[in-house]
């Protein structure tokens, strides 16, 4: 491409709406503007990076035998209320109605279309197994959009399904899965971590996200430095400690006037924190759900979810609900006597004594309180996980980082087939309902992420694959006839070596081509200035500060190093 | 690709929910199926079609030095009400609101949007000419989705829009996009002629269509028997007929109860239809328009439509206004006395003498009505073309044929630059609107037309370049082991040449494997049966009857002679 007739929608300033590296660069550099919140537009640069992205998914899921779709973005309401997620999946959906009022969602996934198409299509076990996959454009109304195209409400998702007639087959293709994920983020230049996720009630070890650290990741993710465990927090398990043994106290009720806060009563009290539980009041489908952890401890909702078969998010109980269990205001809550439709314990709590909760009596609290002999419920891991703890595979310490989910692999098992009646004739003629995997990949998302990983402060710095020119020619002085020619031979060579080449040809100064090019990210460059009279030009990584001085004949041969380097091939 | 893991979905039986051979085809050879009402998804085989349709597209536009974006499908309310295209676009725009209840479109088609991107980021004469495209989904609401995806409601477009700084620039751009739009249905195997189209309030030249002839077209086409001339009937110029020379008669009122139609009238005073004038009413933006053509003459809504000035789609005058203008019921309308806001003769009823028009009152006709001594309006073409008649450009004879428009290139102007205060500075310093083109190519409608124009009653004939797989290597008997050994090298061997090829290893019949492959449309077959003892296979091409025989060493050969033939290269 000549950059004279290039659309080159490079900035010099900072955009204020951009708080991340990755969303100011992809606005700096002229990858993407701004259509609506949350809504993008890809210019060219964005393009044929997203179209590197894509064919990389492509190659990788087809290696596995996986084949492509194209399903509509609009979906029919009906599909969505067979499989009962018409009304649960609540304002994120984008809904619309055609001019004969019939509803329509955006899809912001394809579980039930991809269900219903093979259910139409597959009638037999011979014909499993099979593993079908889009590259489509998905909606989701976002409360929240952010960071660009990291959590935007329209965006490109790779989304694929696989259909097995048993459980082997289904953990045979979730790990074809996996692999082919690793190929692709390692294609991307990108390092994602595989951590173990919830999956909900279906339990085990069957969801799994990759992962990039992120300063600006909207999850936490829980790594043991001496192992190779991770997983989310929300899955991670957490091992209770032991408390020391000591003598059991009589429980006694004390007056806490004005403290409510587990600060406030530790305070009060003048105890440790640690010796105080918390009981913290959910509304779950309608129903109450008590939960104790330690006083320092974090409540980990997902695991409260899980344990109380929530059938969608859960939140905090209204004033009223709290009312209604403690008779108390909110702040003085304990498992001693409330009434609850399900009381959970964590089991750090069962292991401790003389705990001092909640007396369910406005302005008291209970102290000397001990599980068994003063209440009893439901024991399990309801906490998160803290840096420092111990690893649960090996024993090791445990940290945290943030992270940004780009990938998505998840066992469903019948969730979906069973719902939309979606069956096949077994071996013995009977019918059967698909065992189903879904596998996702954040397409936008993976592009941005690559670019929070790859870049310094002059610009992006793309990995070879994706990046959407490989090299970028400049001739330092463009009224220099003779640098103008070499760099335009240079350029129709490398172009004829089937390489996406920059050739940038614009009556700028060469600073600013410079600039441009590592505002862009191009990942070589080969500038062509004075030294032609020695038959020589200047050739730069741009992850290298360094100029090499090159014959003008070798700088093929050095691009194609680059290329042999990064385990790419060049025509 | 192995036929044993492929999601084949053909179907023996035609389905009846479909009219034309392409959507017939089209679901029968398993590239699509209905999701609801005009939303159809792409199975495996449709995709790839679709993708190389794509890629030729890609190709001839980056050719033409046009750069690719991807814009979002929502389109915020605003944009449109700055171009003023919020309120006109009616029924056909699906409309969505987000969570907090602001208003969105779903991207009928895109020109406020390219518009708004280049007036962000293009400032100066200096940075144009520029072609900005998009091949990309699109919604509209049609009130009658029909023949599979030839008219469906979410569809793929290829839209491109140009951006000069004067009138030349538009017209080389327009140029350009017209060689390429000949290249690329050309690649497509499509025999698509560019015909003149109407251009709306415009004028002149400045609107072509590429329309495919198809029997199921439903626009009409007018051909020069003679000359190159071609047009849309909405466009195409009608010569008026000179009438033969006679006396004036004097105007007379006579009694025609119940006779309202031109042929009624015609029968009851016993005369030609050519002698009588129908007078038709129109409602334009709220104002009554009248419409004279001769008895037997069509009138053209286009062209009325431009001579009012119409805002949008006009519609036959209601019972109401026909009787506030006319003082009569409907049948009797006339130009004598009527009272209507605007009154349209067609040119040959200018020539007319002693004409037959209603009376302006129920019951009544006129004879012996003249142009200009009875009554005068605004004198033009307001009819259609009709078979037989003269061409407008060599006066040889017109033919009609059905078409389907698979492309359309259209100067635009300054229509958006200036509603949307859209403006670069010029060489001069000033300040002047974006000079715009836009050109559109329906994409999955082009694949619909290419199966329209190439199968027979065995299935479709893909042309070599678009078809999703090349060859297709059939063992006949699956059993038999060394037949599937040299199929499988076979296969192999044609895979090693970046060729799309299916193997068919499924344990069917050889006559069911046979007709898949006819029905999908593969152009060429090897067939592996009991011949490979004496090394040899059948050859044939979908298009032909007759297999040849060639040795096994000759297959790469005898496709690489295919490949060439067509054109292409093979690795």
């Amino acid at each position: 491409m000549r950059m004279s007739n290039m659309l080159i929608a490079t900035l010099r300033e900072v955009p204020a709406e951009a708080e991340i590296a990755s969303h100011q660069l992809m606005l700096r550099a002229g990858l993407i503007r701004k259509m609506s919140s949350g809504i993008y537009n890809h210019l060219p640069l964005g393009v044929k990076v997203l179209k590197n992205v894509e064919e990389i998914i492509r190659e990788e899921m087809e290696a596995k035998g996986a084949q492509e779709l194209l399903c509509s973005a609009i979906i029919p309401a009906e599909l969505w209320q067979e499989s009962g997620r018409w009304d649960a999946y609540g304002a994120e959906m984008f809904r619309v109605k055609d001019r004969g009022n019939r509803d329509y969602c955006l899809g912001p996934t394809h579980e039930e279309v991809f269900t219903s198409t093979v259910k139409n299509e597959i009638k037999s076990y011979k014909q499993l197994p099979i593993n079908l996959y889009q590259i489509q454009t998905k909606y989701r109304d976002e409360r929240r959009p952010r960071f660009g195209v990291m959590r935007s409400r329209e965006f490109i998702m790779k989304d694929a399904y696989s259909f097995d007639k048993d459980q082997e087959g289904l953990d045979i293709a979730f790990n074809k899965m996996h692999d082919a994920y690793v190929n692709i983020f390692n294609r991307c230049g990108l390092d994602a971590k595989c951590v173990e996720a919830d999956s909900g009630a279906i339990g085990g070890s069957n969801s799994a996200e990759f992962m990039v650290k992120s300063e600006v990741g909207e999850d936490d993710i829980v790594f043991c430095t001496a192992c190779d465990y991770a997983a989310n927090i929300e899955k991670a398990e957490a091992i209770a400690e032991k408390a020391e043994e000591e003598a059991l106290q009589e429980m006694k009720k004390v007056e806490t006037p004005n403290s409510r806060t587990i600060e406030e009563v530790s305070e009060f009290l003048n105890v440790d924190t640690k010796k105080t539980v918390k009981t913290l009041l959910y509304n779950v489908d309608g129903k109450t759900v008590a939960v104790l952890v330690r006083g320092d401890r974090e409540v980990n909702e997902v695991k409260v979810a899980n344990a109380s078969n929530a059938t969608g998010d859960i939140e905090l109980a209204s004033h009223e609900q709290v009312m209604e269990a403690t008779n108390a205001q909110t702040g003085f809550a304990g498992p001693v006597g409330i009434k609850v439709d399900l009381l959970l314990v964590d089991e750090e709590v069962k292991n401790m004594h003389n705990i001092i909760v909640g007396a369910n009596e406005t302005g008291y609290h209970l102290t000397g309180v001990n599980y068994g002999r003063d209440f009893e419920g439901v024991v399990g891991d309801f906490r998160n996980v803290e840096e420092g703890e111990k690893c649960p595979k090996c024993g090791g310490k445990i940290t945290i980082a943030k992270g940004t989910e780009v990938g998505h692999i998840f066992k469903l098992g019948t969730k979906y087939s069973e719902s939309m009646n979606a069956k096949f004739i077994d071996e013995n003629g009977k019918e059967q309902p698909f065992i189903m995997g879904c596998y996702g990949i954040g397409v936008t998302r993976t592009v941005a992420s690559i670019i929070e990983q790859h870049h310094d402060e002059n610009g992006i710095i793309w990995p070879l694959e994706v990046a959407p020119y490989k090299v970028s020619v400049i001739a330092v002085n463009s009224k220099d006839e003779e640098q103008m020619k070499i760099a335009e031979e240079i350029y129709n060579n490398l172009r004829s070596l089937g390489l996406d080449v920059l050739f940038d040809d614009r009556k700028e100064r060469a600073g600013v081509k410079f600039k441009d090019a590592e505002l862009m990210g191009i990942p070589m460059r080969v500038v062509v200035g004075k030294k032609i009279t020695d038959g020589e030009v200047e050739f730069r990584l741009r992850t290298s500060s360094d100029n090499e001085i090159i014959k003008i004949d070798e700088v093929e041969g050095r691009i194609r190093t680059e290329f042999e380097k990064n385990g790419l091939k060049l025509r």
